[in-house]
């Protein structure tokens, strides 16, 4: 039955998806962007900002480990991790679970996303607030990469919403000035991280602009997707480094760091899922 | 732009009309019913029941008019109305207005509507509640019409919800027995009017076995209809009385009546409305 | 369910009707517009110009009546009608059902809708086809008015789309040009009717502009509105005349004029219709 | 914009999935199953049955190579394939790229299914209407199955609809008896492949049940997902076998057999490829 109270997702023009909401939690607008914060059937409690599906209670686990667990994986020793955008918290509390993480800091313009999920989304958040490891700056990611000291991250996570409409508060990170500056504050063989929107056989378009993007400006890059399913599609990431090794860890490697960090027995992610997100099939990669 | 969220009323399998919604203001069930009130772009306040809208904001007053103005034009001298269902209170809003009105009960077995009502959309009562004339009861009308004398109205309006579903609160009332226990009620000459669902070249069915129950009951029947724009159809009303003067009042009565009472710069309503509402379509008379 | 195939209404953004289809049965496009014929289970065959709908098989009827009928009951004697727009053949037709009617102009801009409806949706021109009193034209309306012999009309029928988008083909149409051209080619006490959009308790801006053109070369302006279900909300139309008497019938004389035109059986239509169609609540008037 | 012709898959009553159509070149109905094809802007043809989406022209290969070319890349020397259901032709297609397979006989019930794919959609079939090694017949799979000798095949693939709702035509093939009895029609060390719905973080039901009807028949089943753009979500697949060998073939094994296949430059599969359909998140396995 159609009947009842929906979300229509605003991805695409000529695919709607549409979920089915029990309420609408909260409502409202900052400076940037507008936020909702859906209880839907399917998936939970759903953090949409201008439109498009941010986060879910059911599967954003699955989101925050893809974009945060590989770069970690594939490093010992202290690891200082910057998000750009991530004002939700739960790259954040992923990049946190690592007890070789030293320092997370989250940069997201937008303090109403960090308002309204530590109040409503909790579980975006976890132990994340608690951590002393952990700075939340509300301030445009441009101009905080601009006044940092060169080299002093070794993981940038550039965890932007996507930039559909002139409108969006991440419209002008894509762009080679943003890719620049965050190379300049990574340490020597640090690693970038982006979500990079769809990548499927349906739609690889958006996702292959901010590979060049990356592409450009390091010497190493791969994409990955992982499905996820309050977005109904397989989300892409683009892992770039100068350091090719940065980017791809054995699979006894990987096993091995999950045991020493703890995490061996997640029910989301082992070696096998992490060699498979980066299996695309040939026409893709 | 289908982005955003919605609300799809749940009327027509084969024909949906979907409101583009800014918050749901209340979501909830009493043992009854499922209620919620939607803030709509098209029509402001909604309140629906069980996923059929019962009354907006922008357009409540049309239908309040229809469902109470005519019986009680047609009539002076002190009046006894009883309103079955109607617990969110404009059809008792609108029977105050009228000087003649001595007393106004609203027999509605679901408390939760009259709560919901008056708190969220509190214009659909607007000064009904100070108002000493009205009384408000929550039990099963039914029951209630079974206990009360003979004549003791003069005015019964069957505001009751549609009987889709075998859970509607309403259900039982679409029955002989129901509309013989309202003319036991009813004084002589005493009028009664049924909402009476949709009546429109699409679809005249439900109204016409409502018609017939309460023509079997009564010497004379009439059918109206008005379109209610947050429906998405005409409404149609059916007014009954063994006095067939009580049901056709002539242009300069109601003129002269409006004045009387008040009501002459109404803006929805005046003596060529009254008429037009009667006007059906020869095939749907 | 919504489970099956859907036809959405692209008229109002906040407000979307799904009708439930059976089958496309045409899906083109002239160098004026976008054409569509579905099968809809609510309506029978729809055509669909543009992605809005134009004339149902289910209650074409009405709202052909509407805009015919009036001015062709407040005259008698030979009468000459052009229809401009009104390339789907109903208004024609209905123009054709009055005996004194003398001849019927049609002058719609694209072929592809008369080929079409003729096609597909025969009933919108029942008899007409063969009627010797008929003519198509496929030419721009302003053109063709600019042509005309002065005064070489009794009645204009402007059955033309809406507005709606820069690309309408007929947007060049609502003007006080070509509103003074139908002026002049209109005998003394000619009438003018116009299609005009929603007219209703949600929306009459529209409506308000087209009665503004015409009230402004004209002595005389009406405004009626009847309920059309596949369009799902009451159609407004204009009549206006320098000469009051056409357009303001008797009820007499209305029923008089369908007697003698052999229309006294209409299930759709009677005096009573007639009257209701302009009883606006006095706050649309 | 939502205005314009949608299908909507009827798969999930909380999460709707709206197609844009641009026409329905076939509705109809066998005595089985309602059958549609659809033309989508994002998938272009699109078979449905029974409101579900079967096989889209973008993506349908995605499909038909993961349910296919598992099983025949873990054997050498002649290999017989039996389909049942798969009436649409492309596992049929997949399976005769193979030089190896002697023979494939596809038993699907519904001759509709067959009659317009061939038209249609022949890109589904590609040359396997011309392959002498190919046997169509229209007859129930359980009676087919009954009267074939034991091992007469060395795969079989289950490409049978889902059993959404009773009348669903292969409702009754979801049972202990028909594991059984293509069992007994395999040879020794043969593979059983079933086609099993929706695999994912979010619903992994129904794949759980048809997972353990095989795993009770086979000593060994392994479970698989690919994402199908067309329907949303990850498809599931179960392959199982007495041979555990023929369930998990080594890198250089596979890439070595597509070698010889001539399927080393196809553009959707490689041994990448095969090795992530079976890397499911530990929770899913």
């Amino acid at each position: 039955m159609l009947d009842g109270t929906w979300y229509c997702d605003g991805w695409d023009p000529n695919l709607k998806i549409l979920h089915r909401i029990r309420a609408t939690l909260f409502e409202g607008a900052s400076e940037y962007q507008r936020v909702q914060v859906l209880d839907t059937h399917e998936f939970g409690r759903l953090l949409v900002i201008d439109g498009l599906p941010q986060a879910a209670e059911r599967d954003e686990g699955v989101y925050a480990r893809a974009i945060t667990w590989p770069p970690l994986l594939s490093r010992r020793g202290p690891t200082r991790v910057l998000v750009t955008g991530g004002g939700d918290g739960h790259v954040a509390r992923e990049a946190l679970r690592f007890p070789d993480v030293a320092r997370v800091v989250v940069c997201d313009i937008d303090p109403l996303i960090t308002r309204v999920t530590r109040e409503l989304m909790p579980f975006l958040w976890g132990e994340a607030p608690g951590d002393r490891r952990l700075e939340v700056r509300h301030e445009d990611a441009l101009a905080y990469l601009q006044g940092l000291p060169a080299a002093s991250f070794d993981v940038v996570i550039s965890d932007i919403t996507d930039p559909s409409g002139e409108g969006s508060a991440s419209h002008h990170l894509y762009s080679d000035d943003y890719v620049r500056r965050i190379k300049r504050v990574l340490a020597p063989g640090g690693v970038c991280v982006a979500q990079a929107q769809e990548l499927s056989v349906k739609d690889a378009s958006y996702h292959g602009r901010l590979r060049g993007l990356l592409g450009g400006a390091f010497a190493h890059a791969r994409s990955a997707a992982v499905f996820i399913p309050s977005f109904g599609y397989p989300e892409g990431f683009v892992y770039a480094s100068d350091d090719a090794a940065a980017l791809s860890a054995p699979r006894a490697v990987v096993t091995a760091r999950l045991h020493a960090a703890g995490l061996a027995d997640d029910p989301w992610f082992d070696a096998d899922v992490y060699a498979a997100m980066f299996a695309l099939p040939p026409r893709l990669r």
